[in-house]
């Protein structure tokens, strides 16, 4: 069994950093925010946080949470809602919980129809959007005392404006677009503008666009700010890395692969709209040829809403594989796991790691993080890798400084 | 799609290796010589062999197959009985395969009782029978002019004896052994040992017990010949050590591992026999704890003879997972896979693999062939790594010499 | 095992029933005719074939093939296009398989856009279309001496048009709607109302309108003509009438129910077209509600392309259940089918029984055959019974006589 | 959905029926009695109740319920341990449940190795061990003022004696075996017996031996006492027995039926004792072939003790098929089930039926009652009913007197 979390506590030493998430009332936020309750009281283990063991990392512990979303309502109430922990679970932790309220979010129905809510900034001005943020983001340094802030976009799926546009092409271009209110702006720009002028470290943790903006990446760049991204590694897309290096090291050649996801939390709501569920797929479909170094006809991804399931989604994968001398063979896998859960752990992780990339001075696109990611984020045009086995082994040479 | 096999020809130049398989007439060799066949008329492709494309290794058709088999029928007669291919893909090497007959076996019903046929040696001493192998090899080498011989054991899987027979333990009591015919001696380690002296390299694809005797390790190191072992891994292990890393990766801790298989073909009818399936459920066990780098008390690994499904094995494995606050998942998987299909091509590999250490001078285990084994050999008492991966990368550290 | 097909040669007696098939190259039509003909030869068992020991009905051996399709290929040729029966098993019945030769086939692009093909009749007015029809049927019946004619239609999937159109609702609009060439009639429509004018029994296979149409049903009770549909119940959608009856026998609530079909024949490509896949998924998807007595709002049916399975269909399901104390449990299928080795036999037994109800003299909407159907015709608006046990129960019943 | 449970209250009318459950403390029983305390409080519905809605039946809230276990813990208590419930379900009815405290069990370690406990009655002579259950079964009438008793067997599995054993094969036989302690009489046959002459209807619920040896049926039917058994249907069996009548139906020959489950509850641990198991395995057998009407020579059922699954049971079908012309298919099934849910509320009705039987005065087997068990007794040496809805059909027929 892996080992508990004890020996973290001396490394925390008076720092303290703050997490800023867009979407801080959803099910992964309140997931991950109960989590770090829970390490600190000792009552849950290690398990589902890949870099427990580095305590040359940031702890836990040191974390402070607060962030935008659409419902104000404080996080005990949001996790209960979610039902992705139990009751029990929450309730060890509610007295830290219910003392987090999202703040008033930035938000443009034009990109996400279903996301509504009340706690939403009036909307004005791309200008005054971001003034917004980033004073929140300089209040909530200045209230806890924090040494420095990560900003997560953890939000509801956006769809995406027409990415050939010339305002997204530059960083120069993109500021006349703010001045302009250009409508081929996205909210998760304007996150991921305020936090790179604010000195952020940014991760994208969904298939929205943001730092993988041409304009914002050499903003980043230029400011020396570590970005992350993008869409989470979580489930299907995470096995599917596992397997199809597999499949290539043994020269099994892949015929056709046929994905279905089933979910019914508040995400697979959010998919049922054909232009955030474009966002999505678009993120999971580039990964098996890349990996495998040639096309494969047949691949096939589906994502259905299913209320059943609520956040316990599930994904079934069928592979029609051909052996020696043509032979034909099938793998089929049955994924019962659980969204949140997944992901909640890997969103501290990469907290803990642009937050040393901003220690080291790296700035810019991260891409020793591919490892979490599904559409990985690359610096100078480079092609992401995307076996996981692969991922990590540049993360932990990252790691121990053998980059 | 892979390249097809067309650049190798031009490597031959008149090299002739020759492969002397134990179980000639089974259903992986007779796949592994009818592909050999298929290849060398161009009717198939290069899926399923791993190295297809290195062409710094001996080509597929300088390879001569010769080898023993309790049944005495020639191998197009053998692969129709064992329905692996169809029909027409034997028809179309049928004349090759027509003239390949096996040569009579060294049996012994007390390690392999299923086990039996017309075409064996007749039970005599220990030495007579080795000198009857090594005849073979002998006469095989003279009567094709070979430039080496490979000897690559894919017979019946036999029961073990004590391990810790002192007989086992170094070569001199070996030689004692065989010359008092100690019955502790399987036909494993006759064959071993034959191959180790007229200085074939030896190949022990089976669960059975051969070079990873003390006794015959030292041996096949003091005469500088390789050997490889054992117990190709082909389906539900080769899965198994493709996952299991990666649940390792994302601290995914693996509360349970059920794992079934039906076969029906010749293997699966001795492993209806205890004390095969014995060996059998050794070599499948440890590789789970090895990865994982703790015990898995809910390892369970079942292997049962079903008749309809033939050759086509199918494995199937249900996994328990916790996750990040002892959250629960499960993982299914469903293999649909072809034995002899996932074998022969691997057989094939291993073939040119040996070939090139014994070119190279390097005798004893072939720790870097551990990619194709469940239990791998391994140097100095190392413990063996079991990652597909990771094997992968050491194997092809070797080949570029990067060892 | 059940019984060889041996004891019915002796009920032929000179008796030959015309099988007219719509679509007779594809798959379905072309195993069909194979399997009829391996019959005679008493090459293959009655596997498949619910009634095979039904000698009060007609022998298999009577049916006398011919029919209509895009494609003048001759059966053997089409046959071996579909892959569905082995090379050899073709042969074996290759030359009455190739004296069959498709007639030419009244098409209408507007109704099922993929479906093109050289032998088609020239568009022209419907009146004339249906005396083609006639003149075939006529022409077939006289060429081969044969005592009656089936109709049968296994062709492509046709979109639906307005089923709300005044011209559908009655003979005497439909008839002057056939006068003045109305779009809304459909080829299906037609092959029908030809039929029933002809006295032929019309067997309607596929989710295309046809007598289910209430000018053409009551037009076949007029003329006292057998007809049965629609839309046969081969695989997932059997399985789920064997299934669902079984939930609510032993009361587990259904909370949803998920089924993906992934398929790779000609039928798979016709529902990559939105609207012949609308009426397919509307014949699935009223059978769960009907059996279980509620509504479950979460049944998703979901019917993919997939290249790779060819004729060989998968259908995955997982099922939601809610037991006592409202403990939640799931069920899971996979069923690896064969669509046309499904529905052929069905197909054949349909002929046979259509051909009884003839011979007692019964027209109209064959309720009782509602064992074959996904959405079976009843008489008198009655609600069709989808669970297959209470079919075959009501199958069996008029058989006896106890109707 | 089901309608909730309302309009029974009126029937009781101060008719009280005793429940006396051997193996009161197990996951099973718990969950029964639990189950009829949330009737109680209307904060369930009657999900898993096949017959909630016949009204002519006793009501559930009639029920007292007492009985034997090893375990003296009272059945809160022994609830929270089985971890079937929630904890927050089992404290809704705490209060009814801590009142309930099992009575001392007659055991016998030579059938059932690995039940043990502090609960028991001194080992003695058999007469003075069924004047023991006699007394309690006196007490248990007396002391809740009760009309009627009824005796449900739910202890663990116990292994089977020589069934051929002459002591088993008439009641005249087994009284003298009683009176010189023959030890091929087992605690379930003691039950059986106290109940009968107690005049008590007998359920066994599990695979031991009780009512279904001669002897015992024998005297059930002479003292007028109705007795059913044996061993729940519950999960994977019932489910085999509503697919293979729709292979029968469809003349889809059974090649192959693989079955494996793998359950982590007390049943599962006693299972790991091969004689328990054999009896279980018994019961499981024979099933098929009696459906499908020929022998199906590759059925294997394997049952697997594993921990992570807990009371949640998974059971794992592979079928192979053989189609029309000898074309092969598969289908899998995987119910994630819950062991204690499914068996609980057939436990319920099946009081509630035998009661109705002793009222109508129909004594010994009650063949009617097969719809619930996996090996149903039956009258007259008659073969018994396997097919599901078959069964459903005969016990419909037998309350609605059309018997």
């Amino acid at each position: 069994m892996p080992a508990e979390y004890t020996t973290m506590q001396d490394h925390t030493e008076g720092v303290r950093t703050g997490v800023a998430i867009v979407g801080l009332g959803g099910a992964v936020a309140t997931t991950a925010v109960a989590g770090v309750e829970q390490l600190k009281l000792g009552t849950i283990g290690t398990a589902g946080l890949p870099l427990a063991h580095r305590t040359d990392l940031m702890p836990y512990d040191s974390m402070v949470f607060g962030g935008w979303d659409l419902d104000s309502s404080n996080l005990a109430k949001a996790a209960h809602l979610h039902r992705v922990l139990e009751p029990v679970q929450i309730e060890a932790v509610a007295e830290p919980l219910q003392r987090i309220e999202p703040w008033p979010a930035v938000v443009d129905p034009a990109y996400c129809r279903n996301a509504t809510g009340e706690n939403v900034v009036a909307a004005g001005p791309l200008r005054e959007r971001i003034a917004h943020i980033r004073a929140d983001l300089q209040r909530f340094r200045r209230e806890h005392e924090l040494d420095s802030v990560v900003v997560v976009n953890l939000a509801s799926t956006e769809a995406w404006p027409d990415l050939t546009a010339p305002v997204l092409a530059d960083i120069d271009a993109f500021e006349e677009g703010l001045d302009r209110d250009e409508p081929m702006i996205t909210p998760g720009m304007i996150y991921t503008y305020a936090a790179v002028i604010e000195g952020c470290p940014f991760v994208n943790f969904t298939p929205s666009l943001g730092p993988d903006v041409p304009a914002l990446l050499s903003l980043a760049e230029r400011e020396g700010v570590p970005v992350a991204g993008k869409d989470g590694k979580t489930g299907q897309t995470m096995i599917k890395t596992v397997l199809a290096p597999a499949f290539r090291s043994r020269a099994l050649t892949v015929d056709g692969w046929y994905s279905t996801n089933i979910l019914g939390n508040r995400d697979g709501q959010i998919l049922d709209n054909p232009s955030s569920l474009a966002s999505k797929l678009d993120t999971k479909g580039s990964v098996l040829d890349s990996i495998l170094g040639y096309g494969v006809e047949d691949h096939i991804v589906r994502i259905d809403y299913y209320r059943p399931r609520g956040d316990a989604k599930e994904a079934w994968d069928n592979i029609d594989l051909v052996g020696f001398m043509g032979q034909r063979m099938q793998l089929k896998v049955d994924f019962l796991c659980r969204d949140s859960i997944l992901a909640a752990p890997l969103v501290l992780e990469l907290v803990r790691l642009v937050a040393e990339a901003r220690r080291r001075g790296e700035g810019g696109a991260q891409e020793q993080l591919g490892y979490f990611f599904k559409k990985p984020l690359t610096r100078d045009g480079r092609l992401p890798e995307h076996a996981l086995h692969a991922q990590e082994r540049a993360l932990l040479d990252w790691l121990d400084g053998d980059r």
